[in-house]
């Protein structure tokens, strides 16, 4: 790897580096693995965009094979013992390597043995009996809430619930915790941060959006009428394309497709993919799911070369993730400042449609503050409310301290409780979201934290970046761009979430940016 | 697999088929060698399709490894000493297994075993390092021969054809041949065939068809200049779907894709995909293109299921599956029929430009012969005298007869002989081919034993179906495809093509059959 080879010119190479020593042959097998998970990937995205549907089979059969080589590349007893002999211990309960390790080897390399001995120790402590059982029941129980959802039909989808909370609590137990189950499954999703951190952060969160929430629905309704109507699908194609590679997505190293539901995906590290879907009627929809999507590849692609090719070379968490997707989505593609550069182009695209309707009138009807029953479809306001929801019900349902049988009505009474609105029907309520249905619970918070996340970056950008909301407005993106990657973006996993945070803002993660950012923007917004 | 279950209602299961014995072993491993060629033949088509520019490096990482796992899946000592338990001497020269194991496995286990040795043999004969430097030096020399080709600089590429042809005979001694090294470079594309097969028959060949070529020159030429307009590319896809899914191609199992030049894949048993390339001015040539391909493709779409997921489950030689694609794309698409059928169409679609061409005219037009300088471009009669000119030139090149620097002049000297014209310009003479490129050398000669494979079959078609050209003219194709299917494309490799073309024909390849065929529809054409 380039990046001790790097260092072999400022000084002798530290012995666990040597060509041939434990650190050499570990990244070889990681190798493989990436190689393997990228070739999974590729064919994943086959899948989902291009592949004909006789094809699912042997699919299935092809991904589960790729899955065992790339498994036994990570859990190999090698893995453990070249671990060892580079001077951490697989077994350890520790985070950090030795800080020793660190001053020989450098930030990089001890951060892929960081990582490396976390991915051993996760991948090696779920027996191949569970991870099948996992694997089994939830392909089988998203089948079952497919129906189950179509039909509104919570009970066809509750045993298989049931059986996926058992299987996450074995596994939870089995990746080891203090106590806390929901730690450990949260931690798959957002490494090294706890349910108690979480809690912390949602607590004041919940808080103050909540009453922000009560304050909007007080104010008089925005007009967006002028979005009810159609917007053929190759026009908002088009301007997907514009805005996407505007914003700096190379389509030398990625795509733009359609697919059933929006996605990124990296298929190596010069070749990271999105797509989106279109719905006729809602132009809004496809153009922010493009700029989300965008923000996730532009992350994936600003990762360090000398991280490339080894599992240090992704996202550091799902929450620093979210928070690049919904900072490009959210902060700045709400924003008035950017569609005074991109109105003129909606005006050329939707002549019939958006002619008349001034950068003002559509600032606001894209910021429309409505609780509303379905998450995905939520809000900036109103959304981490549907995220608080989830993670206070998965936390119970756990800890037990919640029957599956009683799961819907809870789920009802917080609705009520946090946004003020009862789903109608289980499939607008407690079945409306994929994620319990092939058991990954955890993953929800991370979603909310995207958004502090980025509002605490972002406070910190506008005051480094002086002219930022100038360069928006003139079609500049390219400072936050290289803002986020010689800051995010580059460091990939080297450095953890809480790092990132703590190293560009200088303080832990704090809600009240977020909060701030909020009542600022929609306070102006609806006159509060 | 489904072969062995079923003989097991009927009688006991043969020893060497149970399920934990070395059959079902060998069958295992076999399955994911042919998984991971799936895998590996999924991301090169999203190479040659969607990949983008930068991910190249990484794609080529990603196809070694999956490579490399294959090769060590079919050159496994287990795989010898498995061959052994069976029965099978793992070491034999015999292209046949023992007659009794024929007996107790039956013709498809049996031919398992027979395939399976072959390419045990086949994959451990060529030492790692010659492939390494066969593939190494494959892809420098496509790489200089782009440029020459370009540059019309033959010396640029000569350098790198030495190396390929003596790399090419080190391979085809170490395969292993009695005395004629040709045979070695030639039965890895058409098995069980040999050198002396192919002279004997091109012999007859090349006489018939330069004497009536020769006929042909000094008839009047026939007119095609409707056909030299601009047929927009959207309308040639559209027509280009409808007769390829006319002609039984399942979108369900397969897609049709654009890349720089056409080629048919297997992602797996239930998807084969197509690709075609579009000019538009030129008609013909993506509508030919895409039935060629799609007979390709119903070849590997027939396969029976009992084969699926082993290495039976392909064409059983290059020249067989180039007899499927000819039939579908000259016999059938280039006769008169056929148009009667589809004229109606082509008249719909290009209202403008062929608004007032006949089924006469164009089926004149499409099949006008013209000796010309480019293989790819060539007709239905010249063209197998392109590769007559190829098989006598390599088999100089790898007998040493015919030395490197002399190849450009003995190139010009045989299109002389063989079809009256002199390439003015290496680019469109020695240098128009990529096979040698990458030391594809005994790879021509199945082009044109495709033609002649295909000729015997329609007679004998011809013979069994007598309303064959009358449905044809109706749109009704599907006999021809259930012929095909059920003596042809079921067997995959249990059958070799020799045997395919005793067993529906009765009797050996006769090149006379296809030399009647031209003479036939030529003589009435040219009115010879």
């Amino acid at each position: 790897m380039s990046s001790s080879g790097e260092r072999a010119g400022d000084r002798s190479i530290p012995a666990g580096t040597a060509a041939d020593g434990p650190v050499a042959r570990l990244k070889s097998l990681d190798n493989e693995a990436v190689l393997l998970e990228h070739i999974a990937a590729s064919i994943s995205w086959d899948q989902e965009t291009y592949m004909p549907q006789r094809a699912v089979d042997e699919r299935a059969q092809q991904q589960a094979l790729l899955q065992s080589l790339a498994h036994e590349r990570k859990t190999a007893p090698e893995v453990g013992e070249l671990l060892a002999a580079a001077g951490v211990d697989p077994s350890s309960q520790d985070r950090e390597v030795p800080a020793a390790l660190v001053d020989t080897l450098g930030e990089v390399d001890a951060a892929f043995l960081r990582e490396k001995r976390r991915q051993f120790q996760q991948s090696t402590r779920i027996p191949a009996r569970l991870v099948r059982e996992l694997a089994e029941t939830g392909s089988r129980g998203q089948n079952a809430w497919i129906t189950a959802r179509k039909d509104d039909d919570y009970q066809q989808f509750r045993p298989w619930l049931e059986k996926l909370i058992g299987l996450s609590r074995e596994a939870a137990d089995a990746l080891g915790h203090s106590g806390e189950r929901y730690d450990a499954l949260l931690d798959q999703y957002e490494p090294y941060m706890t349910t108690a951190d979480v809690a912390s952060v949602f607590s004041t969160l919940r808080e103050g959006l909540v009453d922000l929430v009560q304050r909007i629905s007080e104010a008089p309704p925005v007009d967006n009428s002028f979005l009810n109507t159609r917007f053929p699908v190759e026009q908002q194609e088009e301007m997907s394309r514009r805005v996407m590679t505007a914003l700096g997505y190379d389509l030398d190293r990625g795509r733009l497709d359609r697919s059933a539901h929006p996605f990124t995906t990296a298929l190596g590290a010069h070749d990271v993919r999105i797509t989106t879907r279109y719905d006729e009627e809602l132009l809004t929809s496809s153009l922010f799911s493009t700029i989300h999507e965008t923000g996730h590849a532009l992350y994936e692609l600003g990762v360090g070369e000398d991280l490339h090719g080894t599992l240090l070379a992704e996202g550091t968490s799902l929450g620093i993730h979210e928070s690049q997707s919904r900072m490009w989505e959210n902060m700045i593609g709400r924003s008035r400042a950017f569609w005074e550069r991109w109105m003129p182009d909606l005006h050329g695209v939707f002549p019939r449609q958006l002619g008349d309707v001034s950068v003002e009138s559509f600032y606001r009807a894209i910021n429309t503050v409505q609780p509303s029953l379905i998450r995905v479809e939520a809000d900036e306001v109103t959304y981490s409310l549907h995220i608080i929801l989830r993670f206070e019900l998965e936390q119970q349902l756990i800890n037990d301290t919640l029957s599956v049988d009683d799961l819907p009505e809870a789920w009802n009474a917080k609705m009520k409780e946090l946004l003020g609105i009862v789903p109608p029907r289980n499939a607008e309520g407690v079945l409306q979201d994929v994620h319990w249905s092939f058991g990954a619970f955890g993953y929800f918070p991370t979603y909310a934290l995207g958004n502090l996340y980025a509002a605490q970056f972002l406070k910190t950008m506008e005051a480094q970046l002086p002219s930022i909301w100038e360069d928006v407005a003139a079609g500049r993106t390219r400072p936050i761009l290289d803002w986020l990657r010689t800051r995010i973006h580059r460091y990939g996993k080297v450095r953890s979430a809480g790092e990132l945070v703590r190293g560009i803002t200088g303080t832990e993660l704090d809600p009240r940016h977020f909060l701030t950012y909020l009542t600022t923007k929609y306070g102006e917004l609806y006159s509060l």
